[in-house]
């Protein structure tokens, strides 16, 4: 059982979607990581910041999963991340309503001492410089650190961005911020352009179109499963991740034939993700749903060519 | 050996990319319909027409190829369908600058007489009307008839394009045509819409995003090759609708199985053909090329996943 660091938010949400709306519900990055990630045999653990306003039956919600929440600090008289939003009606875009950072404005991440030797480091969506700091305090360099990020960053912190990416294996963005990052059109040119920043994997992920996985010479390509109804795509990306990073955490090998696989249970578990508001679906997800899922992604993808 | 009716524009193009332009090129669905197809084992037929001033070594580009164009209509003083395009820098969409109907606007296809009982029908985007006076001449019920059409026949011709749909076997659209057509935004239930106009059988097209294919109960997505490069779109789909058709008339198969089969060839014949300006790529293309392509198809696409 390998050992899985996942840092990012813990926050509250409020999404509108066009088949209705939330109040304020669980959520983050390190939420819907971690909740992916707990479907595999790992010790993993949160680093995240909240505030006191943050419920106990949350915090269980983790702790019952197996998930250490030791290093998720908790801010007395703080009030937790909050961020609230509308899809609009394709549900392919969506309108940041209220950025609340509270708590988050003065995060600054500690390792606890049990995971100074993780093997995984799954670095959620953060400032640059955050996420640099965590993999500074890792006593031994993990086997894989995995770094999620977004253009907000490639706007307002391209340095620090650049920096921290020399220091890690696989980064995980979407397919416009891949050509923002590199200014290369075409996937595989941006992809091979992100190779000389450092990173030796690149997973671009595309939404309802799929994930592609690059290392120099290899390419994989998963596509999203084919939904009657997408409800809220808040949090796809995250759970995939989580999928991906606990996949790998778990088997503890990091070979491309490996990776393949990983990308495939990370959008087996973002296909769930998608069919209910928040968290919903992803806590109440049972073992034999995750494999039917899986066996579907078979069908769809899998065929018999001969090679003449 | 199967018999694959081909019906579509044979034309001039002149096209404008941010690589470059061309003056009049050869182009038309029926061209590059019948370029792909010709790389199976099949004996195929195009219904068309043109004026005088289409060139011999165009019309020599056919039959070299073992496609008869007996059916191809050469008009005396009358002048070659033209269409003028130029793409936006994304090459994901376009601005028609000149059609020229001239010819095409008479066409009252004549379906040979060798050609009245071939096995797979293939019709291309062109009038509802064109296509269903095509269906009403087969002196037998076609093994599969397959039909592509496009949003200006939503627009301007619906019934005459629901009509014809009620007798194809296999309908082709993009994305978007498949939501304007049905309504639905979700293309699985698109696709399911669609199955009560009369195909049993949809095909999705989504360019650089792949195309699933769709029966009643299964569904198969087959990915776009990722390229370094794409030069020029023009006449991708048609080649893949070539493709796919092309190998479903060689292979006398129409179970979901081989229709797997054939999207993946028709996925693949595209790959090449948005390397070059025009057909370019098409006329060019050696068995071994396909083949290697092909591999790196099932290299990008199969996985092994343990299902527990």
């Amino acid at each position: 059982m390998g050992k899985l660091l996942i840092v990012g938010t813990v926050a509250f949400d409020a999404i509108e979607t066009p088949f209705g709306k939330t109040d304020k519900i669980l959520g983050g990055a390190a939420t819907y990581i971690g909740l992916a990630a707990s479907q595999f045999e790992v010790d993993s653990a949160i680093i995240s910041i909240v505030g006191d306003d943050f419920p106990q039956d949350y915090l269980d919600l983790f702790t019952e999963r197996n998930i250490d929440i030791t290093a998720l600090e908790i801010v007395k008289g703080g009030k937790t991340f909050f961020w609230k939003g509308k899809y609009h009606n394709d549900l392919n875009s969506r309108d940041t309503l209220v950025t609340e950072l509270n708590t988050l404005a003065d995060f600054n991440p500690v390792v606890p001492a049990a995971y100074k030797d993780a093997d995984v480091v799954m670095l959620g969506n953060l400032h640059p410089i955050v996420q640099l700091g965590v993999i500074n305090q890792m006593k031994k360099r993990p086997k894989l650190i995995v770094l999620d990020t977004m253009n907000f960053w490639m706007d307002n912190a391209l340095n620090d961005l650049l920096e921290v990416i020399k220091h890690i294996d696989v980064l995980t963005i979407n397919d416009e911020e891949a050509r923002q990052l590199t200014g290369e059109y075409s996937l595989v040119k941006a992809a091979q352009k992100i190779f000389t920043m450092g990173p030796r994997f690149v997973v671009i992920k595309k939404g309802e179109h799929g994930a592609l996985l690059f290392n120099e010479d290899q390419i994989f390509f998963a596509p999203a499963l084919p939904l009657e109804e997408v409800f809220d795509p808040t949090g796809a990306g995250d759970t995939f991740a989580g999928g991906f990073s606990g996949y790998l955490a778990a088997s503890d090998d990091s070979s491309f034939e490996n990776m393949k696989k990983a990308i495939i249970h990370g959008s087996n578990l973002a296909s769930f993700s998608v069919e209910k508001f928040g968290t919903e679906r992803m806590l109440k997800l049972e073992h034999k749903e995750i494999r039917n899922r899986l066996h579907q992604f078979k069908k769809l993808t899998q065929f018999e060519i001969e090679l003449q």
